[in-house]
C-alpha cells in the first residue's frame, strides 16, 4: 500500500509541472498566456457540456480522462502551437520521439496496473483513430478558437492566420470529430477575418 | 441547435474566467498561487489516480465530473482559503447565500437539461453527503496537503497551522471520504510540524 501511493503521488506532484507550461493561446479576456493544466480542465468541461455534439459510440467519460492527460508529454516537451511553422506539418520523427520518451517517464512515474492503463489512453488520443479519441481532438481544436474569438484574434493575430488556414489546419481536424460543432463554430468565425 | 449551442458557449466562456481565481496554495515548486481552473484540474486527475483509495458505492466518473464544476462558484464569491478565519468555521449564512446566487447565475446559463443536471452534482459536493461527494472532498483537502509538503510548507506558515489544526481542519474531513488516504497523508505530514 505505501509503496503503491510513494508512485501515485510521485505522478501527481510531476504532474503539478503542467501548469507552467505556456500556450500561446490566452484566457478568453486576454490577460495572459493559458497554461496547459488549466487548458485541460477547461477541455474536461468542454466533453462533459458539449457531449451531444459526439458522435455514435463515444465514450465521454473516456473522453474526459482522456483529456485530463494528453497534454503530460508537454512538462518534458513543451506545447507546439498549432499556427506556428512546427505546428502545421505532421509532428516530426524528433517530436515524436521526444514525446514517446516522456511518456515512458511521466506514465512510468506510476503503479504498473494505472501506467499501462493510462499510456495506452495516452497513446489512443495520439493516434486519434478511435470515436473517443476523434471527439477529443475536436475539442482540443475548438476551445483555441473561442478564446481567439473572444479575446479579439489572439493566436490568429501572432501568426497571420487567414481564413483558408484556419479551416485547413483546425476545421477539418474539428469536423472529424463534431461535424456539427465546426459547421457552427465556422459562421461565428467567419466575420472576424472580414 | 443554434440556440442550445449559444448557451453551451456561454458558459463554458464564463468558466474561463476559474483561471483568474487565485487560491492561497502556490503551485509544489512554490513559484506562485495556485488558480482555481488548474487546481480543478489537478483534482479530477487525483480522482483517476486514486480511484482504490474510494469506499464502496463510489462512482469515480461521476467524481471526476464533480470535481470539475465544484469550484465555479468562486468566479463570483472567490476562495476562502481552509486555514484562514472565515475558512474555519462552518461556512457562513452570507457565504452560503452568495454561493447559491453564483450556482443560480452560472449554471443558469445553461440550457436547462444540463443546467438542472449540473447543478444538482454541484449541490451534492456542497452536501457532502453522498459517498460520491465525500471521496471528492476528501481530495479536495489532500491535494494542498501536498502542495504544502512539497513547497516547505505553503499555508502552513502563512496561517502558523499547528499539527492538530491540520488533524481537525483537514484530517477528520480526508478521513471521512479516505480514511487510508489519511492514514498515509498524515504520517508524511508530521515530520514537518516537528
Amino acid at each position: 500500500m505505501s509503496d503503491r501511493l510513494e508512485a501515485q503521488f510521485a505522478f501527481l506532484n510531476e504532474a503539478d509541472r503542467l501548469k507552467s507550461v505556456l500556450r500561446a493561446t490566452t484566457l478568453v479576456d486576454g490577460s495572459r498566456p493559458e497554461n496547459s493544466g488549466e487548458h485541460s480542465w477547461h477541455l474536461a468541461l468542454y466533453a462533459l457540456v458539449l457531449a451531444d455534439q459526439a458522435g455514435p459510440g463515444v465514450d465521454i467519460n473516456r473522453v474526459i480522462r482522456m483529456l485530463l492527460i494528453h497534454d503530460l508529454v508537454e512538462i518534458d516537451v513543451g506545447d507546439v502551437p498549432i499556427h506556428s511553422q512546427n505546428g502545421q506539418a505532421h509532428a516530426s520523427a524528433e517530436t515524436q520521439a521526444a514525446e514517446t520518451k516522456a511518456a515512458d517517464r511521466i506514465f512510468g512515474l506510476l503503479p504498473k496496473d494505472l501506467s499501462t492503463d493510462l499510456r495506452a489512453l495516452w497513446e489512443d488520443f495520439e493516434t486519434a483513430e478511435s470515436p473517443d479519441a476523434r471527439f477529443a481532438k475536436s475539442l482540443d481544436r475548438v476551445q483555441p478558437v473561442m478564446a481567439n474569438l473572444m479575446s479579439g484574434g489572439g493566436t490568429w493575430k501572432t501568426y497571420d492566420v487567414t481564413f483558408d488556414q484556419l479551416e485547413s489546419r483546425v476545421g477539418l481536424k474539428i469536423a472529424r470529430g463534431a461535424p456539427g460543432l465546426w459547421a457552427w463554430v465556422k459562421e461565428k468565425s467567419r466575420p472576424w477575418f472580414g
